[in-house]
């Protein structure tokens, strides 16, 4: 139970939702001073008709852009230094990004090179910024990532293999414009990664021991969005009410985890994802069964909650207790499609050893409800690997 | 029902919530460039011993204080004027509000004359104000006003004999900390009026036609914290946990209704409150159920989530319907010992038709979730005052 006397932080970004939300990003850019904008974003991105909408706002309010598209899914450290140095020769004065997790954490790993130096790897932990970045407006383009909401950026060290978390209240975009039209350019397959990314922040963030009242309520209402609304989704991809519903899970579940940060699901998959650039929210999936299972006993309550709010969504009662809980998750996890294990790494034993003692420095470890040891974390990757 | 397409925005300040987080005052006054700071508060709290601690930060870090405490319940119009003039003339370039609902109005009614000039009742209405206000950190010291959070200032226009609505992402404090010890001085009397302010903000903000699902989560958070913890905490006052937790529905209320704005009840509480000087929490509490039975069957889905809000928390299950909500919502005032009826304002019906006029024109009218004409407020007035 959260003890409410604890010193408890709430930050949020300005958010605009919404249809036609993202059509006002010139007009933003402008009130925050923007006159040339450092436009983040893919080139997939690019083809879409909507995007033509983000250049005419830009036109409509006077507004240069000098573009840069070269970052990719889990964005590297050296393209995170190139954006820098393109953002300095350009001279811009406003960062907009426009994407999914991946741009929008290169976006935010840009702006902290352009005004803080250094190299970004070594930027990695909690409050190691220390000038403010510039101005950044988020438009995202997945509902998983929640990055466009959150105090965090992850970048894949490429010399160490593995991703690096930056934690910091300077990382929170000035403002989000967040509009359901992108999501309906998603495949089936990225809006089920992404999703469970989602589903994976609630249930961390609502477990996690720096969790508050203000959180709870974020983290549970992404839980219960993603319940009654993924499924269906799947098998009507372009419902614009099932997936503006996903946009708001995403949404309430950044605010929730950009506040009381995630845990070992997260810890674990950082270090998966950094080794074997597979995407993220399908590596959370694949871990979050046997991690809650491990979590369950430092707190029976919280769990029990997610179990009766999964179980309400499919229109079951639950009982409390780890097998109810087990077989809710199974329940949404395989509804999704994504596969029980994960044989397709192809790990070596000592491969996932050297993964745990990665896994056991990622920052989100630290409000992980029960602390594991490395034989934990070993366990837990050598359980779902050959299971 | 909530069109999640439509589109809503969300702003809130930093928060610090819990236990000390006052004592971080001068240390967030050095983070936000503070040098001098313009200290507005009241003669009592300058009494309490957990002002000290106030003072001892600002000194910890350096920073002079100029003080002002000529501010008043219901804070006039002469007032913030006299207090814009004090901070330009001790060129201060921070306000630290430390106070309940009139002093942290009054202290944005400052920060907007100093920066912006003209008289204060020239911002009255929506996004009347042009320059940024000072950085403003705030220091609530009752569970009521949310001002805290919110983007409202509502300052009595003494000529007119009114309150007068000032609304404006400009008045968002920079940060707000969020202490429950200033609540163990409020006495039962003023616990019952900004308890029942709270209560009205999270309902008002629920029914309102700009609510979103962000603020519909606040606002039954709000309501489901006031249900559960006010009558305990009426007969065991010093009770901190009890008191945090309503602590935590007025920032709960404070997201909801500075977002989706509020209602009726407040737009005829500013006017009985500008006409009588009458706490403003009293007259919400005497004209919620009223008001509530007029609005019902506008939105009977969310007025039936309130009344079963209500019924969980004194442990009885409520079935949907008018009769329930008014059963509801009489269990929890009449519980508070407010009286049932407005007769102590001995007003005339020629007066009440007056009030009822200048409620028509006041902003919170326009998101009730029923269009009122003069004659239903009157009407209301009228049953409210003589029934």
């Amino acid at each position: 139970m959260i003890n409410p006397l604890e010193l408890r932080k709430f930050v949020a970004p300005e958010v605009i939702s919404g249809k036609g939300s993202l059509e006002l990003v010139g007009q933003y850019a402008n009130m925050f001073g923007g006159a040339h904008i450092f436009l983040v974003t893919d080139r997939n991105i690019q083809k879409c008709d909507w995007f033509r909408k983000i250049l005419l706002s830009f036109e409509q309010n006077g507004i240069r852009v000098s573009l840069f598209d070269d970052v990719s899914e889990n964005p590297r450290d050296f393209q995170i230094m190139e954006g820098a140095s393109e953002y300095r020769d350009n001279s811009c004065d406003i960062i907009v990004a426009v994407g999914g997790g991946s741009v929008i954490d290169a976006a935010k790993g840009i702006g902290i090179v352009a005004t803080n130096h250094g190299h970004i790897n070594s930027f990695e932990g909690v409050d190691q910024i220390e000038n403010p970045i510039p101005p950044l407006i988020c438009i995202p383009t997945t509902c998983g990532s929640s990055a466009d909401v959150s105090q965090f950026s992850i970048i894949n060290n490429t010399g160490e293999q593995r991703k690096i978390a930056i934690i910091s209240k300077a990382l929170v975009p000035d403002i989000s414009l967040v509009d359901p039209v992108p999501l309906l350019t998603l495949n089936k397959e990225v809006l089920v990664s992404v999703s469970l990314d989602t589903l994976t922040h609630g249930i961390e963030a609502f477990v996690s021991t720096a969790s508050s009242i203000l959180t709870d309520r974020h983290a549970v209402g992404a839980i219960e969005l993603i319940a009654q609304n993924l499924i269906p989704a799947l098998s009507d991809v372009s419902n614009l009410e099932l997936l503006t519903n996903l946009m708001y899970a995403s949404l309430e579940a950044g605010l929730a985890f950009s506040n009381a940060s995630l845990g070992l699901v997260h810890a674990m998959a950082h270090v998966l994802g950094g080794f074997k650039d597979f995407p993220h929210g399908v590596c959370n999936g694949l871990l979050l069964k046997s991690i809650c299972e491990y979590n369950y006993d430092s707190c029976p309550d919280k769990f029990d909650r997610i179990t009766s709010v999964l179980a309400t969504a499919r229109g079951v009662k639950a009982q409390p207790g780890l097998d109810s809980l087990n077989r809710e998750l199974g329940a949404i996890i395989e509804k999704t499609g994504i596969t029980g294990n994960l044989s397709q790494f192809h790990l070596t034993k000592s491969e996932c050893r050297k993964l745990a003692g990665f896994s056991l420095q990622d920052v989100c470890n630290a409000t992980n409800p029960k602390m594991p040891t490395l034989e934990d974390i070993v366990e837990l990757y050598e359980r779902t690997f050959y299971r």
